[in-house]
């Protein structure tokens, strides 16, 4: 399977490389081609140093929606409807989101678009075929990139397709030791998507680094 | 210390005397003073036939609240109002909120009030001095009561009142392997509330039960 990740020279994004490509085929997108073959390149040589194998390309988002068959949208909120717009058609690709829409005031505050969570905002501006998934929202990227340690974390998954959603809990199930749990419907993202916020009061307040969570 | 429970013949009040009683004086509160009696007679039975010493009395809501230092609102979002209304003056005591404003549709969802969630309502409708902590919003009405197995879940905790925060973070930490976290300011309570409504879709979807979290 080929995963295009969005936005994929982003902290975020190159931990998801790091962690992906040695199970799948990765195409790292970037509005810079260059920028996204030397996260590419970055990638494969972290992991061969490792003796561990991977597939990891760069190339631009366009490139990586139309090669991909699962793309993952890591991107922060504030870029995504300026990114999606200059993106090619999804058709009925499955469409990853793990986008929080929060701000960083005197907390971190969780600030919806009004249609309830970036998720739904989505489901409105992409074309009705686009299998819309959201997952990996609450890993921070220092985790992700911290590929000598295994992520044991609970991930929260929703989606209106069961299928879509299905293939993505495989890859999160696949993915070092994270759990996928199936969280409702898309009506349900908002519940998903707040964690985030909660996460990073709870680091800031306990003085605590990269806060994840596990259901128990 | 003297813990009021409001509401504490409901499900998670009756679990919550049988974990508080041991630690602290526990008032449990009912309209109908009778039904508190029984309720705080049967919880000091069932810790004495564990041989574990508690103190734990029943009277109305209105005597639990003038007798207690610290009051916990035991009661379900679709009474809360009404609850509160029919209480005397808190005065500057600590008023604990554990209350999740949520919807059973074909999913949990959450819907908090126009103020952003009940903490930030309670706020608008208590005198000043009311010292409000949000805290205990995830741990379900079974764990409570399975008093023969450990809680070992995080607690998120949020308030303004320094004080009033730090107090009732010791009562979470005294109780059982509860552990707290402090969240922030009322201000960021609406991120704690609607974790309630996750975990039921979490449990629903994934035939759980009694999901609890951890932070990691």
């Amino acid at each position: 399977m080929k995963i295009g990740i969005i936005g994929g020279t982003g902290d975020i994004g190159e931990g998801m490389a790091l962690r992906l490509s040695p199970l799948f085929e990765v195409i790292v997108g970037s509005r810079n081609s260059e920028k996204a073959i030397e996260t590419s390149v970055c990638c494969s040589d972290t992991l061969h140093s490792r003796n561990v194998k991977c597939s990891c390309s760069g190339t631009t988002n366009a490139d990586a929606v139309l090669n991909a068959d699962v793309i993952i949208l890591a991107v922060p909120w504030k870029n995504l409807t300026e990114t999606v717009r200059s993106l090619p058609d999804f058709g009925d690709k499955i469409v990853v989101s793990p986008v929080n829409p929060m701000e960083k005031r005197d907390h971190f505050v969780f600030v919806p678009p009004d249609e309830g969570s970036v998720a739904l905002y989505l489901k409105r501006i992409l074309p009705p075929e686009a299998r819309l998934v959201v997952a990996f929202n609450t890993i921070a990227a220092n985790r992700w990139k911290a590929i000598d340690e295994e992520l044991r974390y609970s991930v929260p998954v929703c989606g209106d397709d069961l299928e879509a959603k299905s293939i993505v809990s495989d890859i999160v199930n696949s993915t070092s030791a994270l759990k996928a749990y199936d969280a409702g419907p898309l009506a349900a993202s908002c519940m998903v998507e707040s964690l985030t916020p909660l996460l990073l009061n709870i680091a800031r307040y306990n003085k605590m680094r990269d806060v994840g969570l596990r259901f128990v």
